[in-house]
């Protein structure tokens, strides 16, 4: 298969560029009967939109359209389509990358692949953020079905350029990030984030940093050997983000400095079922889920549009220049990949648990139904 | 698709348990007139091999025996099954694993999720680090037929648990190490390796450590947006390996700490091709290879058997117990792991070379196939 | 995968209802470089569309729309969208059926799956042969990129109920036929046909038929052993067209009472090639193109919507009742089906051309694209 | 995905030639606790074994080894691996068709794909319809497997050459052909079938046949729109079989001729379920399996290797030549290929329960195991 579609029983397949008409996404796979409306995938849409204080100055309204698959409020088992309008599109910041690939770029890398008259140049085209909308789509109605077992996928932005979150963050804080400009955890982290990128966007540059989530309630078992492990999906999916540049879980490279007798972790039986006491495993053994949350992080690199004026090549006569990315680009496209972190994640997890049969492929019952319902809005009511 | 298989168009599937018959690998997707032998894959069978020095004291002859797909010393286009018999079984040592299962290892997720009769508890079953030689087999027929375009792909032991290599190895370093039982880039370092090792092993405990491979005259382009990136793909086959928590590329988690200015790379034009000055991607832009070497980083736990008693749960009683591992483990798995990281970057960079078609998907030309014998046979002499 | 998508590496996935927005398909795996417009698309579609003399009285414009993947006019690699909306809906027809399930029709099967609730039953929902629509566009843009190897594909309607034509077709004549309302091949085969059509829509009943298709200018080698074949990917492709009942290639039904003597083609060599002397087998021999024009049949069953009484059950009380459906049917599917067996030919021809790598997967050279172009415009201009 | 693997969730990978070491299959997406072993597969493949009344001289003992995925008599949810080895080869006889292409046969084709020299001419090497063992031996676990829900399914001789059966064959008749060494479905057509085949070896001639084959207790629900409709499967899986050439199923191409108030079938409440009264769809409605009988036909030609003279092309001179094969070959490989529809028919009904959720994708319970011992008992005793 080519590469526009994720997902063996949840199927996305996204479509569109920064500045064409639009970009959506189509699911194949849902269940019939699961209530969805353009407002749930709104409700998970906000929190990515470009127009937000301190991110891209681009302002897009994100109305999603369901073009396909709902009748009568509920899915009917086809192909449901969300398609979001490009609306604020100023392509005239564009035309100097065509000729001058940014570094840091997808820009150079697709000229060489498809051909310089091939290119999208417009925005980045196919190769933009933008098209991470209708991940965060296809999210929202990922996080929705996976309502059936109240599982709740939430990060944060554990660090913002060379500041850190040192302190454990609980899966409740990382919900109500949401509502922090800087998907800060925390108030006092929150200032200093913002003050580290009103000083980056001062001197025209920009800032790296990590997301942190996790996946509460998660069903044990999920994943499926030897290829198909639950660490091993997961990463693909987040390194498939663009300008995603590392993925751990657990331990993760810390773990790789300590001795087995300390990595490992004691087995518990409490109160009906086995535990890991200190759930050093990140909620992931053998490949498998095993009931503890599911712990990762995901290293961002920083935005690679920046005004700063850099080094490049001219395309047109193979000289060394100089480019300034004017555009209206975020300072940290780690915060707005916090959405899209989740998004990835609640995609691999419904997949994995329509794999194992612990989501029916075909149907959901009127109770199944209800019970998302509910348990959905209680997950918009938290913070 | 269950989750034996990878690959798009160079499609491997793995079977095969511990203490099974045997393990083996089903190729699907070879071009008909490659060379190949069962000495090409025992050639890197044998540096993945237990019974080497300071792994695993089982000793497996590991020699492969091609079943399908080879006719007359070539490919024919038709799976290419490769089989390695199980011969040095000790399956005693595991019947106490049966009901207690052990910290940091699969065996309880897996009888969660199977069912504790279906669980294959002699050795691991198909959880076992012994799958991996199927995939060692697969790396060997792939890295022959990257030898097309002279890809070379090495890793060596980055770290081993506290200790690490920081200055920066070439690649000719990294191959040779397949000459150090510890795949150790220099002389100094395995005896560094080596000593921390001893110890750990009279303490009955186990390293972690870290694996940093690179793939080198890799063909520009490889790899499809937006999700079968090179670098998802990558990330997806590292993350398979059992023990692997945690990848990074280029910058890595590191270069979430910098700013735009700081990680970006200036593009120059060399030698009539378009190069990045220093390589701060990894070879790795917009999720397609630049034509850099692409570099990347795999973190392993330590070994979770160790002999020093651990507690876990009596399955029969669900009360606490200990347990001390004897069985015959590797002190440290990651060094194993070098040869397995090297296989599944070879399988996925020919992957993607078939499908971008720079790697021909029906046949190969006598002229094709002769530069790969030649190739390959300088490979198999350095160091 | 969930079952909207077809292909591996030519991939659709459709979308869409017959009263819902519209329908649509996102094609993935197109090479960059590809000229497309929507006249292009619209080409192909007109000859499907409904409210043409004889087929239903439903009038849709049937104006394709490119939501994504071409810039500047030529495809950039990343996935095209086409997507037509729903315009002349008459809703209201289709009351009567959400409790009487029509005899012969997806109706009961979609409730008896997915649920009574879930089942959008105006116009069939997603079992409407609406849905082609977007099965043709996707044939179009198929059409155009194996003009690169001036591949041609046209079929006819060779039988109508109980008239056969009996003569052989030309692939030319195949071709003209999509001028003709009935898509006959011939003025005097046109004319019994519509003959019979007005007899039987009189009656308030429908016909079946068959189509009979030809693959010409065919490369050598498409089809991959064992289970991917090229005959085995067309019967898939034809099944899955609604009504389709039945399919055969070569000598078919009627090889089956043949002795191996007579089955057998004499292989000859001509014009420095391999030759097939009668073409016996179709253009398809050990499930590969043989260079031979591939010619193959389609068995489609009589509109199941019919005006004639007849007996069903309601659903609100199991009892017996009539249904006479009324809303705007075709009196034979089959005509339209022969648009949906031509662009599912192409889809299955494409996809195996790009596998074979005969096709690039990445980009089209500007010569490669002129070529197209100028091939393209001939075939429109025939007849 | 190359073309050597076959379904979405239960996924067979066939591998190995004609005149190699062996043949074989991997299967993944086995749910754990199925009892499974040799004898149960032995049992499906002795049925289609050479060396039997009429069929090739080939004397196979068709052992089936299992070499993987089974633990204590039942499956883990590892991949099964079966392994038949080749033992009577005879591979002499085929020097000559090295250089004189068989007409209808596989041989030309592969030569021209994939090249002279890579093309194992060994029996017809990959193309040989001894690969067809490795589907038979699938074939037997996807059987009962679906004795979960005591699904049946069964193949006969529909017609041989110009000997055909008119009268309608019950399921139970078609089982009980398993028994006929010409799968006759009676006695009196037992011997017309052999006095035709008597007659055609005499004459160095082979013959054709159509098989007719059922599901019996079919789930309802079976499919998946719009592409992966259970008929659409059917058909592939049908087509994918070496000399298979036609496929239909309810009134097939007879369906074609009819008016739709003819082919429409009423739609009836009996017994707490809805029944369709002639089951005129041949259980198949909107793609989806609606509870009646599957039932369908496969059209296979003559045995392509006749010892009667053929003109054919030496590859040396390309000059005209003739060919009298002799090696064994079935007179009719139809015969054989009752039972490898039926193993086909098994995997695609398999393959959709478990998309479809209705047989457990994970593990089976002790009770569901214990059905399907009892069911396949009984069905082994059938006749």
């Amino acid at each position: 298969m080519p590469g526009n579609s994720l997902g063996e029983r949840f199927r996305i397949t996204t479509f569109g560029e920064s500045h064409g008409k639009g970009v959506g996404v189509v699911i194949d796979g849902l269940p019939a009967g699961l209530p969805i409306s353009e407002d749930d995938i709104y409700f998970e849409l906000q929190f990515r939109r470009p127009g937000r204080f301190l991110v891209s100055g681009r302002r897009e309204t994100d109305q999603p359209i369901i073009l396909s698959g709902v009748f009568e409020g509920r899915t009917t088992g086809a192909p449901l389509t969300i398609y979001i309008e490009n609306k604020d599109i100023m392509s005239q910041f564009y035309e100097e990358i065509r000729y001058k690939p940014r570094p840091g770029h997808a820009d150079l890398p697709y000229i060489l692949k498809y051909g310089f008259k091939n290119w999208d140049y417009r925005g980045g085209g196919r190769a933009s953020a933008r098209e991470t909308a209708a991940r965060v789509a296809a999210g929202a109605v990922a996080k929705k079905l996976l309502m059936l077992h109240n599982v709740l996928i939430a990060g944060y932005l554990k660090s913002l350029g060379p500041i850190e979150v040192k302190e454990p963050i609980t899966i409740e804080e990382a919900i109500c990030s949401r509502n922090s400009p800087t998907r800060a955890p925390r108030k006092d982290i929150e200032e200093l984030y913002e003050k580290e990128i009103l000083e980056v966007t001062k001197e025209g540059d920009s800032l790296g940093g990590v997301v942190e989530a996790f996946i509460a309630n998660t069903p044990i078992g999920l994943g499926e050997p030897v290829f198909d492990k639950f660490k091993a999906d997961l990463a693909k999916a987040m390194l498939s983000i663009p300008a995603a540049i590392g993925f751990e879980y657990g331990l993760g490279f810390y773990g790789a400095k300590l001795k087995g007798s300390e990595a490992n972790d004691e087995i518990v039986y409490e109160n009906n079922r086995y535990r890991w006491k200190y759930n050093k495993a990140g909620g992931i053994l053998g490949g498998l889920t095993n009931g503890e949350n599911v712990i990762f992080r995901v290293a961002f690199k920083p935005t690679s549009s920046i005004r700063k004026p850099q080094y490049t090549v001219d395309l047109r006569t193979n000289e060394r220049t100089t480019i300034s990315v004017i555009g209206r680009h975020d300072p940290a496209v780690v915060i707005r990949g916090v959405s899209v972190v989740e998004a990835m994640a609640a995609i691999v997890a419904v997949d994995h648990a329509l794999r194992a049969g612990i989501i029916p492929s075909v149907r959901l019952s009127k109770d199944q139904a209800d019970k998302i319902e509910e348990n959905w809005e209680r997950y918009k009511k938290l913070c």
